[in-house]
């Protein structure tokens, strides 16, 4: 025997797009063979992009993806790629199990499947289906029941899905005796702050039970509200690290697997990324993904001169260049001059479209006849520059993308309908306050550190945050300081703690009312918020479903 | 052996207002004491409310519904009712099965429990929990595993808890040997068109498996998009109808179960309602609660003399009083004479709050500086009544409603933003424009029989659709007539129908093709429209899951 090369191939696919996602598989598995690869394994569900949610009801897509995966195996013979053994995911029709019969709930599978020779050689239906948080898979996939151990090359290699190494007793359990050489495990496992190591320990433990390396291979790319960050890597039974892909790029990690008897040698090491780098990547990967594969080139936002609208510019101009952000200044008559010019020389930093829309006349126009005032005539000029920038989208074609943030999206510090709020994509949604301005800080940091002009001013980051909807006004008149207010908000929304367990922290109670009360208030206007990417344990989106009309109360 | 009198206590619940629920069940046990009843049961999860979602997983919230079970049966008894036996909902924190043991994950259970002489006497977990459509319960929820007969009066009673009567071998099946002489179902069992009769069968179903006669007490009212619709029955083992509650309001329906060996005798009986009846008392069901739970008294809509804003006022003063509905016209340059009579004559019959603000001054002074022009002009318009809308929300306390109905949504014939679609409820957003207009018929009909004016003006029912955003703009101009409209959608989105599927069936392919993609656009548009009632099988709202990016284009 000789040693086994593997190639993981660390791609970022899109949801429906069976014939693109069928093309990568046939370009990076080239690329895998003029690599010297014997087996090239793909993410989860490569050929259909993941998750596809309710479109794994609908027979005709399921249909289509079957098709594909078909004539992928026939393009690989083609392109003179038959001998490679590629491991690739798709939606399997009715699951390959031993119990044959399709799911009394006529439910496809999660499945990954073996081609070689222009054949499919096996098929694995992932057993585990994820239902918590973001997943919700006990909803349109049905288990499979088999194990699944291929040989390539006279090697014995297990084959899993990502939610199968997550919970004890699963199908790894089973596949000890069988005495596999090498584990490899399909994955679309969604960014989360520090979830790296969680992975790698959790593939360690793997490693123990089958007594054989795992090679975890990981989707890469924004989908929707998900970022995935790629990551895939090689772990050996103790823990050691024996090959790591970069996160966040789409990358072709190899690793060789020796004769049997021989000892594991390390291959590429990607090195780690500082916490603030790593959530400013994820950003800015689900903000190009959503861009992109939306098809559009350009983004629109309004810029204030204040942190979150710079920072979100920031990271649009790092996701898709700063020649494609339209940056628009639209001053009231409470906007001071440093706010102005903050916005315009962001913009100039950026090499944006900068360009400066007064709102008074409007507003003006509005008040004659509806005389507001308080609050409501505080909301007014804020949905004016609204309508301003999805007129401005409806003429140009820019994406408007929202840059509110976590902290004023769950206390519900926020007009809805205004610059803020409207539009494709929000950025920010679930980062707090107190994250905006290190993610600011490291940014500046990180051009100063590479010889650059820092993109995002000084002062954005400085100065006292305010809406400057009143002569005046700072968001402390309104909320607890940040710091305090974000420390609150991750024990109250992240980790679900209820009023006595925040009172037992220490926190001053009038805070923790005050908090509660917002927060619970607020449910509605998060709601409204667009899409936006998840970098914690609880984004507002997809993983926190609360009802509308609720009227609990903490006691 | 006597009879035994049972009282299904048919009553609507909010979600989290534990505190307010228990009163409720208090209140309806003294009514149903009072009525000589023996049993009283109630509907599914009625401490907390139904669907809780994601407060299942707060430990304070579980904390608080169990205090306020102990509560009640403490209050039971300081009320005299003692000896009524109460069978009510709630949240189990770890579930009572014989595998004690918490589940895996943490999650507790559904739970039904019978209170009786101030005692918990027995407590029941739900075995099959439904993650379909809109329903997540895997997500929130572990299954109960034990069956539960309960002894009243010396009477065996069976009790399970909705989902468990439409899975065949779930706990009927189990409890067919234990001689069960009455089978009780808690059910929160959303409205959707014609679902009554599917109940039923089933019901009778359970029913032979037991043979004994089945008792099934529904949840009625409002909750977010979902609406329950009461309709509570007792059913026979020959499937005769023994009781029934009417649909869409609180009621206590009473039913003796006789003495073994004597005949059943029916009771009570609800005459059924007409089709477009049910649809519309469910969508006037839906507002009222949603109006009312998150603590509004009034709502504020346009109102352009066109059908959907007209019955979208129609039904919110059936659900609210005409006169806590503020109708807003808001002509533009391109309104036609007839919309204005229309709106007034419309808020004349309701005894509507009315008033007329026209939008050209304002959109004259955005044009100043946009110089918009094409479907950014026509935007433009729409949008600036959104932003009136909302002042005068924001000014007065008003909930602003949408008139959007289904087909704009989802085809995106709609400005996003717009009058249309901001707001926090949308009554129409499950009903297609054909149904628009039969409800529209149905109200006025309705009222002519009872001798009373037609809320509707005839011209707003007969008139072709417009959006009057430019000179003799009609909806045909950009979409097929609305009677093939609607039959397209309800096979591709209701169906999940694909293009072959459709062309089969004869449908004219380009009109196939406009319609598959105006509605695979228009996913974006879809997840901004404010909640609305589910009318039918398939809504856009909880039940359609699909990702924003998508790529998938039907062969």
């Amino acid at each position: 025997m000789t040693s086994l090369r593997i190639a993981l191939a660390q791609i970022d696919t899109c949801v429906g797009d069976v014939d693109g996602n069928a093309e990568a598989v046939l370009a990076w598995s080239r690329r895998a063979a003029d690599a010297g690869a014997d087996l090239v394994v793909f993410p989860e569900m490569t050929l259909t992009g993941y998750p596809i949610e309710d479109l794994a009801l609908r027979a005709s897509f399921r249909r289509g993806a079957e098709a594909a995966l078909q004539r992928t195996a026939t393009a690989l013979v083609d392109a003179g790629l038959g001998e490679l053994a590629v491991l690739l995911g798709t939606v399997g029709e009715h699951g390959e199990s031993d119990a044959a019969a399709p799911d009394d709930r006529g439910l496809p599978t999660n499945q990954a499947v073996l081609l070689q020779h222009g054949q499919v050689r096996s098929r694995y239906d992932k057993h585990h289906l994820p239902n918590y948080g973001v997943f919700d898979e006990f909803r349109i996939f049905t288990s499979g029941d088999r194990t699944c151990v291929v040989d390539v090359r006279g090697r014995r290699v297990g084959v899993v899905v990502c939610e199968d190494i997550w919970q004890d007793g699963g199908p790894v359990a089973q596949m000890d005796e069988n005495d596999v050489e090498l584990l490899v495990v399909l994955n679309g496992s969604p960014y989360e702050e520090g979830k790296g190591h969680v992975r790698a320990e959790l593939a360690a433990r793997r490693a123990r039970e089958v007594d054989a390396p795992v090679a975890y291979v990981n989707l890469v790319g924004g989908q929707d509200d998900l970022v995935f960050d790629g990551g895939s890597f090689v772990v050996a039974t103790d823990g050691t690290l024996l090959a790591s892909a970069p996160q966040f790029v789409e990358h072709l990690l190899l690793w060789d697997l020796p004769d049997a008897g021989s000892p594991l040698v390390p291959g590429e090491l990607a090195p780690p990324l500082h916490a603030d780098e790593e959530v400013y990547r994820a950003i800015v990967t689900g903000l190009a993904g959503y861009v992109r594969k939306n098809g559009f080139r350009s983004v629109l936002l309004g810029l204030s001169g204040g942190i979150d609208s710079a920072l979100t510019a920031a990271i649009a101009a790092d996701a898709i260049g700063g020649a494609n952000v339209v940056g628009v200044s639209m001053p009231s008559s409470f906007s001071s001059e440093h706010s102005k010019d903050d916005a315009a020389e962001l913009a100039k930093r950026l090499g944006a479209d900068y360009r400066v829309q007064p709102i008074a006349p409007v507003v003006d126009a509005f008040q004659e006849h509806l005389a507001l005032e308080g609050v409501a005539e505080e909301n007014l000029q804020a949905r004016v520059r609204g309508v301003i920038l999805m007129a401005i989208s409806n003429r140009e074609g820019h994406l408007v993308i929202a840059p509110g943030n976590k902290s004023e999206l769950a206390t519900g510090y926020a007009t809805i309908y205004d610059a803020g709020s409207i539009g494709g994509f929000a950025p920010l949604k679930d980062v707090d306050k107190s994250r905006v301005w290190a993610l600011a800080r490291w940014r500046n940091a990180a051009a100063a550190a590479a010889g650059e002009q820092p993109p995002i001013p000084e002062s954005s980051i400085t100065k006292p945050p305010s809406a400057e909807l009143r002569p005046g006004q700072l968001d402390q008149d309104s909320l607890p300081p940040y710091d305090l207010l974000d420390e609150v908000l991750d024990a109250y929304v992240e980790h679900a703690e209820g009023r006595a367990e925040l009172l037992a922290r220490g926190f001053d109670p009038a805070v923790v009312d005050k908090v509660v009360t917002l927060v619970d208030r607020a449910e509605w206007k998060r709601r409204q918020y667009p899409l936006g990417p998840k970098v914690t344990a609880l984004a507002f989106g997809r993983d926190r479903r609360l009802p509308v009309t609720n009227r609990w109360r903490e006691p």
